[in-house]
């Protein structure tokens, strides 16, 4: 039997957690560490650093977006392969036997105790710190605004993909449209539900943690060549701290004028 | 400062646990108890046992139907005066300053810690714990059906109510429908979202536990004085279970036809 104390090891981090601004971001993809339980998931050690263990530069962004918007950082510890925090428990994504190209040996066949482990150390503690983190702010009057904090490959199946930046809704599209609208001050390729959508299932954790409060909300999707090193993270998150602060600023006067 | 210990007195109980049924019944106002370090809330003592302060006959029936269908049972431990657990924070009746046609003086003005501490140790405890029963099931393919048992006062602001049993339903009303449909069986008189719905911002636990999940939901109001005695509670509960077994049964069948 694993013990609580060491459930609580895969508990997620949260960064400036007293910070006053009206946005939380999430970073559900932010590591490619596999604790030492699980072994290697018969994968090759060059793919612990790939794409499919984590969104490489996710973090790096999420963090310099959180000192320049004094934004509470809520991030997974531990890779996505073990549990991606962003799928629901019997989505097949939540602990893929698979990813783009490649299987994931330590993956193919989960018994059910070890799905309700993972479940139980990786998903429900990060969605409970998420929503304390919410719902303590909600009951202080401060509604607040959740964007969860992506990066994508720029080629996938084969294909390269021309996006560069990437904002995706759940229910309520008004904050991505914001968001999408003042990027056009950039000169990213910026696009509205893409690389993915909703309907691929990507924006669970929106639909769990947001759209139940009516709290405004977006996923931002990063091609990932361009936040390669720690000088990129920071450009980029200079360049779309004001883009989110401007969507900000629209959303607030829409629903003044409403 | 209140210790971690004493916040976990006041988590809601959880009864047949380990229950094989697909329906998980839920009671936020099961309990009038107010913890000693509320005192009276201003209150004399015949309001904590009216309406005000729970749901009188729905814990009795609730657990009539846990035993019935199998289901396991998470129910409040103490009175919705202190939190309705089905309430968003910063809803005006998750902490109520005026119920129907009292005042509470214990509420009406809650400081920011006050609210905040009650958050902490009544609500994040309650959909947390809930959270985990659901997403637990969810991991073993054991996808649940949530339903949340209320009874309501057959006389409200002096004006006597008809509807005896009300099925509401959040945004998917396909097994509230059902179990409307079902109820014909009954000599009750039974009404789709009445005597509240969802516009009345009553389906707080549904919207946060069941609709992220697609999970079939339904919200149980049953006039109080059809269950004001533990032989009336379990009559009810001999009426109601297959009711709700045929309601399950045909949104099975319509899954299957889809």
């Amino acid at each position: 039997m694993r013990d609580k104390t060491k459930l609580a090891q895969f508990a997620p981090k949260i960064e400036n957690e007293t910070a006053l601004g009206r946005i939380i971001l999430v970073c559900e993809h932010a590591s490619h560490h596999i604790p030492p339980e699980w072994g290697d998931l018969g994968l090759s050690p060059d793919l612990f650093r790939a794409h499919i263990a984590w969104d490489p530069g996710a973090l790096g962004l999420a963090r310099g977006l959180s000192q320049r918007l004094d934004a509470p950082l809520v991030h997974a510890t531990l890779s996505r392969l073990i549990y991606d925090c962003n799928r629901a428990p019997d989505m097949p994504g939540a602990m893929p036997a698979r990813s783009e190209i490649h299987d994931i040996p330590g993956n193919a066949n989960i018994s059910a105790t070890e799905r309700l482990h993972r479940t139980t150390a990786v998903y429900l503690p990060f969605h409970d710190a998420l929503h304390s983190l919410i719902a303590r702010r909600i009951a202080l009057g401060l509604r607040p605004v959740i964007i969860t904090v992506h990066s994508f490959t720029p080629i996938y199946f084969g294909q390269p993909r021309p996006v560069e930046f990437g904002v995706i809704h759940d229910a309520d599209p008004t904050l991505a449209r914001a968001i999408h609208a003042a990027a056009r001050q950039t000169k990213l390729n910026t696009q509205l539900n893409a690389p993915y959508s909703a309907a691929d299932d990507v924006t669970h954790t929106l639909r769990v943690q947001a759209t139940p409060y009516g709290l405004p909300n977006a996923m931002l999707e990063i091609r990932n060549d361009l936040i390669a090193t720690a000088a990129a993270e920071d450009a980029m998150a200079d360049l779309l701290a004001p883009v989110l602060n401007i969507g900000l600023v629209e959303i607030q006067r829409q629903a003044k004028a409403s």
